[in-house]
């Protein structure tokens, strides 16, 4: 049997996590900070026990609480609450026409995450905004799974600057995102193995925008996560 | 006497706080959590409780925890542990020659802290990516002090792109720094007044290299802060 007993499923958006949580039939728990916008769905699943953590909503804006500094909020109040083996981020992401990647294929993160908008330039600085966390061993996994393994890159912006093409393509990413590094960096202070799952939604070196293949394609996207994130769970 | 009995100060690099500590004789506390880089330095000043809390050395390459992600770990921290009646983010910064800035002047947040670096063109996206945080009223005690007042712009990296620019004028920012927003989210989240102060280390639009200028003029900038935000205390 495993040594992986609890799992902290950390996500951004709530029509990323509709399909995992009514799968396996998570329930809604009571707040432990009522002003936290941080929502926490929980369950036994085989032989696991599992808290969802969504970053939950802006009350400013009405939209999901999404980018780092949310995840940073959510996956830490999570690691004191819930004292997880393994943090898994589950969430949608940009692939590349590069890479072959197409809509609907899963990742999981491998063998790094990387920080692609955090450029210092003064030493020791530079290799901290970059971050650079090794991810949960999973190419077994990603064989056993049908999935692919590639190198996952966050940054705040859902678009993309040359400048961000540049850098992520310098450490071979694979996948863009707005999450997992994060994540990742706060799982590393408390010693917890870090693992990303991501869904693509979108093209970023294609011809659409990233929004409008972001907003075409999340749903199916999201389905397709939920499916693959229960099959992770079951295999870890 | 003022409602502001406890102040948090979120700072990121102890370089920055270092006389702030000294001058108020501020003592370093225990942690609350081991793991946790977040470093706390406390004691009264007049009337008034102080809590310094620093983001803490990354372990993997001995620079300061500067940027979003570690100030919202500080800034929740100390929420958590201390309950204060206002949250002040003190550090150095960029300052625009359009706006008449020189090193060593010292700037409150007035009337927003904006972040530049989260471009989400979705609607309800694109402005939870702004933020737009409307900080504590500091205009008179701006010419108490003799110190200026200008719009503060937050991003994860210290240099910036053509598009970084553009951004921070549309929002007439005068001041360009790598934690309030993050810091303003979370206070926003728990109701609590927030104010930056910001001394100027470099010339975002000058002629220099923001690493250059930052590293040779941080020590002095450090000191007029911390002589700065002594007075802003004073006058809370």
């Amino acid at each position: 049997m495993s040594d992986i007993r609890t799992i902290l499923l950390v996500m951004a958006m709530h029509d990323e996590a509709k399909s995992i949580i009514e799968s396996i039939g998570l329930k809604l728990q009571k707040k432990h900070n009522s002003k936290l916008p941080t929502e926490t769905f929980s369950g036994k699943y085989n032989d696991k026990q599992i808290w969802l953590q969504l970053n939950g909503k802006c009350p400013r804006f009405g939209v999901d609480n999404i980018g780092t500094d949310a995840s940073v909020l959510n996956v830490y109040t999570g690691i004191e609450n819930h004292n997880p083996d393994l943090i898994l981020n589950a969430g949608t992401a940009g692939g590349f026409a590069r890479a072959n990647a197409k809509v609907g294929d899963i990742y999981l993160s491998y063998p790094y995450v990387y920080h692609h908008d955090r450029r210092i330039n003064i030493p020791g600085f530079t290799e901290y905004g970059i971050g650079k966390y090794t991810c949960y061993p999973c190419l077994d996994i990603t064989k056993k799974l049908g999935v692919k393994a590639g190198v996952v890159s966050t940054g705040n912006s859902l678009d993309h600057t040359p400048l961000d093409l540049e850098i992520i393509e310098q450490y071979n990413g694979e996948v863009k995102e707005m999450e997992a590094a994060a994540i990742a960096w706060v799982a590393n202070i408390f010693g917890i193995p870090f693992l990303a799952i991501k869904a693509i939604t979108d093209i970023v070196d294609g011809s659409e925008t990233t929004e409008d293949e972001f907003l075409k394609n999340l749903n199916y996207a999201s389905k397709v996560l939920g499916e693959k994130t229960i099959e992770l769970i079951e295999v870890l």
